[in-house]
């Protein structure tokens, strides 16, 4: 079968692989679509480090072409679609409500990252098949009358996104400032929103992404290119600052920015991957005395989140079939990665169809 | 091998089964210890209807005689203990938090009561041998440190009876009144008091049971067969109420007296199994705008969960074999039955050890 | 000045009273708009008892004639509005985040519905002049975009059905039925669906009131005249049930199915003002071992939840102006009543301009 | 009256101020007992700035010597205690339940540390007398059988100590690390233990301090001056790490370190008032992606969490008196700071008696 390898830090190819065996608690999915995620251009540029050789990408929708001998509750042919993290469920994290760190085989339960496996850990979906560990906590089917590409941002950036702002804990008549409106700051835009913000705020510079934002729920977009956003949002509030704070980015503009405008009392949600230390200014940071919460998110997975995710979108409640600007073939996976790693013609998210 | 069955309502015998196939999800546990149930009394009764024919039991330590092909993490001869309740961890209730419910094998992944399993829709513990479902979910190793009897509890009464005191959203400063100190209302005591309520009222007439739950935790105790406890409870409240009423029974006296006991904005817990329908009082329930809460708590179950509790015991918080006063064999489960119904003898909880 | 007056049991008069003295902590509001509340009704029916000779009514929006002594913050002539529950904010019962239940003048800092003054302890808002108790906790300042009959459903129906659906604690992708499409429930859908529901289906009969439930955000209404509402909402989620069930009218009926339509480990969030006892049926239930959350709600007020409901209308969240159907002057207010109570002429709320 | 002022960075005195005079919302208390704070030690050494002239310290336990007009339901002679932090109850950010950011007369609501006022913007209570803000919302009446030593820890140290334990979300049988054990450290090592941590970790060298930490509830105390904390707290977890750190210093290293023992998914409950910017370690951090929290409290305050605290001493469970171990008079209280800044003799709190 086809598959995008890592073969160095720089170089991707789409090369072949055999088809994977599947163990008792496997499925094997014939991917009908996959995507590209910004994490994945982290891992072509060596800055976050996998495996050389291992097939990358963590965002499958498909079909069943084989279950593992232990799996019940699901038929060959059967349309599913599986989150970028795939919790065990029977690990000490999973039954404790937090797979993403779930920590399969460890002694403990426990595992920084450990629910990340596609791409990751184990070969991703962007190839033919993929193989699902622990298919029965993973495997979501896809209601009929949802399109692949309808549910093709539950796997990762609907999910982060949305968990950015649930994470938040935002009430109805919150503010709301998201920094970044790249794929994951748009959903958490949009979850911002679909979870009772009052005034979403998005920070950009993008003109395309700027209007994508306001489409998918921003009150006001702020062009941090032409006006300071930390003080564009306090004059926005009237001096108040904002309840929550979502960081879609990774860097230390973004953090440091995010808690500045944040009102006493109010949330951080840090939903960026960080490629250095990050620094908390004190003045922001009142002495430690601001009664602040800053919490992560590594984007929520299993089949029981999928099927919420899906839920919204049947819903019509979020419209992320929306953010697919360009489709390719697998065969033209590494046109696809130049494009979306440019951020050209408008680029949000890429539909890639083996 | 020998089986505690339930024959028809009112009769159980130790009969012998066959020692059953072990599927790959499973594993098979050799009981070491296991104990009788209020709940298997309700069975044994026909207040709470099981299949003729049926192992009863779901409180097993014991040590693995056999594992499934696809479980992983385990070896035999490990001392482990299984909770009452057995989520597959995999179900859609399980990945939501609440695996009591688990709807392992339905369509929509919730069922009621549908993570107990043991002694209710399969065999149970009171046997030689018990098949756990879903292992790898299930099963918890126990501590070196602790012996049998001292995580006998782990598997129901500890976890129900801390469960209800969770359930309550206990503070610092809170007042808790728990009716009723049978097993699950003593562990409700010790709960209530180990997350932090600061006077822990308790309410029984059994001289036996008054005293333990002084042991348990109670700062007071008060005797219902003397004094009314609600006027009790609110004199002793300064006619506060108390912000947590921990229902451990399962009557209509018992919810109502803990409803009445409440303050506005209290929260009712709810542990008992109740066989009849219940009501409300409108002067107890303020017409319905008292901000009151109610929960119900079926027992949580998981390794997971087992993990917590017996660290608990580890960590000298509570000490539940001091609830363990008898002792039988196998042999003598239908002896045991007897004491432990009729609450002679100070009988609290009775071990079995086949 | 102008007073609507409770004469007795089924007798209401618009009488002459002396505009009220003002204590330190108090502000005299002149009344620009009010309404008329099921409440009301309840009152003026006798069946919801208060002291002949109170002027009633409770949703007060105004402008301030005279500030108490020790009253900061605030300027004569601004134009506010108060919750129709008003928490000291200094009693123990606020400082808890309850101050629905305020006792202020208690000695345990706690009374049930103590919150609710207006038209219930003291006199109301049906008149020319409030007096509005503990000032500064209570005065919520009216942006100069909105108009008085944009915030008039902020002190009670907005504020009572939105808690209803955050009681509820509803999560993204969950399906919530809501029981009663009368003004409160009808605020309970849009505030379901403003905080992420994914599926709201409400159950009325009078079709004018369907009607405003799709366009306040329900996904389907039920006729219940027609259709057995439990049944017909186990089809519409495949059996499944629903996550939360919203009771928005106060009886038996309403309140039954609302808990029979529920999932396992689901929450039942009551807003209704029951007159008799509940029966909470034991089928229903599960024995008590369902994991169910049972929340009632009374109206939160205060100036800061005031703050909040207009932000979310203010940011064009939810419309609650749309609920306005007809309009009174005080003179008219007992044609108003008739027009209310008889729930005629696609009547849903009535302004009332002094 | 004599009041202890800083008369500029490095110099207090015991000086004369006239009696200050009530406001209608105020009440005059004639202080019993009071104590010093670490942050007046900061204060002193100029550390965090406040007005030359100022009366310091924020820790009042007395007799109400005049009340305001506008206040009722006390009486004078009556023995309260009042929180370091005195919010005003009617302000936005007190009824969001956040009163130590109390915004009391500011156009939002909400003032980083604004419910901060005694020793800090106010007048503090190492003096004869001490003006309470907002009495009503603030002053909690002590139980006739609680000293005033007993009580003393209440307005800061057991109220910031167990609020970290508090913000950590500790549940049963999670594993928690306190870093220092001063003050505030010992508080939150108790407050850990009475909410339901299972396995509670000291880290302090100051010998007498590491007694004292065993006595209020530290299972293990490790010695970072002969051992590395980091390496030793994962040694005693197998590990896994703890669920929660709690940092009660205020400094790199303790911050760095409880991020560094903590499992992924879990808390950073921070106490500590942070002289620098803080370095979060990208490795620590898990590149943003290890679904932890880091949380700041700033001590709680008003009438209600007094109450709270007092009913968790009165209860016994938690014995804060065990904390003074040195009395002096005002007179002495230059003599007083000495030896609690030394840290000497094995001084952990001291009482000054006016």
């Amino acid at each position: 079968m086809r598959a995008t390898i890592l073969v160095e830090p720089g170089r991707l190819i789409l090369g072949e692989k055999p088809v994977p065996d599947v163990g008792p608690l496997d499925a094997l999915l014939r991917i009908t679509t996959t995507t590209i995620c910004g994490t994945d251009i982290h891992i072509l540029k060596g800055e976050y480090p996998v495996a050389p050789g291992l097939t990358i990408g963590h965002e499958p929708v498909g079909v069943i072409h084989k279950l593992g001998s232990a799996v019940t509750g699901y038929h060959e042919g059967q349309r599913v679609v599986a989150g970028a993290i795939t919790p065990a469920g029977w690990d000490n994290a999973s039954l404790s409500g937090c797979g993403s760190q779930c920590g399969a085989g460890t002694v403990h339960g426990w595992k920084p990252l450990g629910g990340w496996r596609f791409g990751n850990t184990i070969d991703g979906a962007q190839a033919d098949y993929v193989l699902v560990p622990d298919a029965m906590a993973n495997l979501a089917p896809v209601p009929d009358g949802l399109t692949d590409e309808q549910v093709l941002m539950c796997p990762d950036i609907l999910s982060t996104g949305l968990g950015g702002a649930e994470a938040a804990r935002i009430r109805p008549g919150d503010t709301v400032a998201v920094f970044a409106q790249g794929p994951i700051g748009l959903c958490a835009t949009a979850g911002a929103r679909l979870i009772g913000a009052s005034l979403v705020i998005g920070v950009e510079s993008n003109p395309d992404r700027m209007a994508v934002a306001r489409r998918m729920g921003a009150d006001d977009v702020i062009d941090f290119s032409r006006v300071d956003p930390v003080s564009e949002i306090l004059r926005l509030t009237n001096g108040r600052g904002v309840d929550a704070a979502i960081e879609a980015l990774g860097t230390q503009a973004t953090f440091e920015a995010a808690l500045r405008v944040l009102r006493p009392g109010g949330t951080l949600s840090s939903l960026g991957v960080y490629a250095e230390d990050l620094r908390l200014p004190i003045s922001a940071f009142f002495a430690g005395l601001g009664d602040h919460t800053i919490r992560t998110t590594l984007c929520p997975g299993g089949k029981e989140r999928m099927r919420r995710l899906m839920a919204v979108i049947e819903g019509g409640r979020i419209n992320t079939a929306a953010l697919v600007t360009h489709r390719f073939g697998l065969n033209e996976i590494e046109k696809a990665y130049q494009l979306f790693e440019s951020q050209q013609d408008g680029v949000i998210k890429v539909a890639i169809r083996p």
